[in-house]
């Protein structure tokens, strides 16, 4: 693609709006709207603000001027590598701008940033069905991995254990 | 338990070494210490360095004065609830210690960490064949997260993907 169609910029507290924007979009496509409880104020508090508690940061990719996509993305940590890997949380590309290249270029830039910071895994998760997905990313070079079950604790069964502590 | 046996502290850049004796501890119990390439030196840097880059923290859980259990943990962060969670990548007692209950208040501690943090969820991964585990973290209210694969992209591929941003 010409150069010029595409830019990737990092978000910035400016973007909390286009952001959520983003979320929105990404929570309808999924069909899954109704589980968005990110507002524009924790948006901007999480990503930028003072206190947050991620390491977490976001790019646009803007297609001829308008944004087109974005990509939410923190560091993680690997205990036998001991060192901070990055972690992709989402993706998403404007259905109306896909067929463009833009996903790929968006993984591009975020492994070229996992390059640059020394982090030696480029990591995320894709919905199990979804056998394209799959394969493009192996046409990228990733693994898929196995044997894992995933945890998750929250609501009054967090709270009960947190006050047994 | 007395509440003098066990005591869970936050791990500070001192306990470096002790942690590399932890992460080595874990990777010989699960078979797999040729993986291990964190050094002292990535262990400080990454969790105590200025310029470190996740948001990785660790806690040491000290039984009658001795070192028994360890677990690192760091913030990771949910689109749709605009939130940063406290995902736990690794928990670990040494065998000699078992029995104690001691993993159970290490992950009492974390959920209490979460909770004070305003964290939503808290979230870990297991081996999946490890049955006990998953039955005991569902007594805890853990539910188990499915329909989600892992990719990771590494070493040459990942090299290669960055080459092309």
């Amino acid at each position: 693609m010409p150069e010029t169609d595409l830019k990737i910029r990092p978000a910035s507290e400016g973007d909390s709006a286009l952001l959520l924007e983003f979320i929105r979009a990404l929570a309808e496509f999924e069909k899954m709207a109704d589980q968005v409880e990110a507002t524009e104020a924790t948006v901007r508090e999480t990503l930028f603000g003072e206190n947050r508690r991620a390491a977490v940061e976001g790019i646009i990719g803007e297609w001829r001027g308008e944004p087109a996509a974005f990509a939410i993305y923190f560091h993680n940590f690997s205990t036998f590598t001991g060192r901070a890997g990055l972690y992709l949380e989402d993706l998403f590309v404007k259905p109306e701008y896909r067929r463009h290249g833009i996903g790929r270029q968006m993984l591009a830039h975020l492994a070229n940033i996992a390059v640059e910071r020394n982090c030696p895994r480029f990591e995320w998760v894709a919905l199990d069905w979804n056998q394209s997905a799959a394969d493009f990313y192996e046409t990228l070079g990733a693994e898929q991995l196995n044997g894992w079950q995933s945890f998750r604790i929250s609501g009054e069964p967090l709270k009960k254990l947190a006050q047994t502590a």
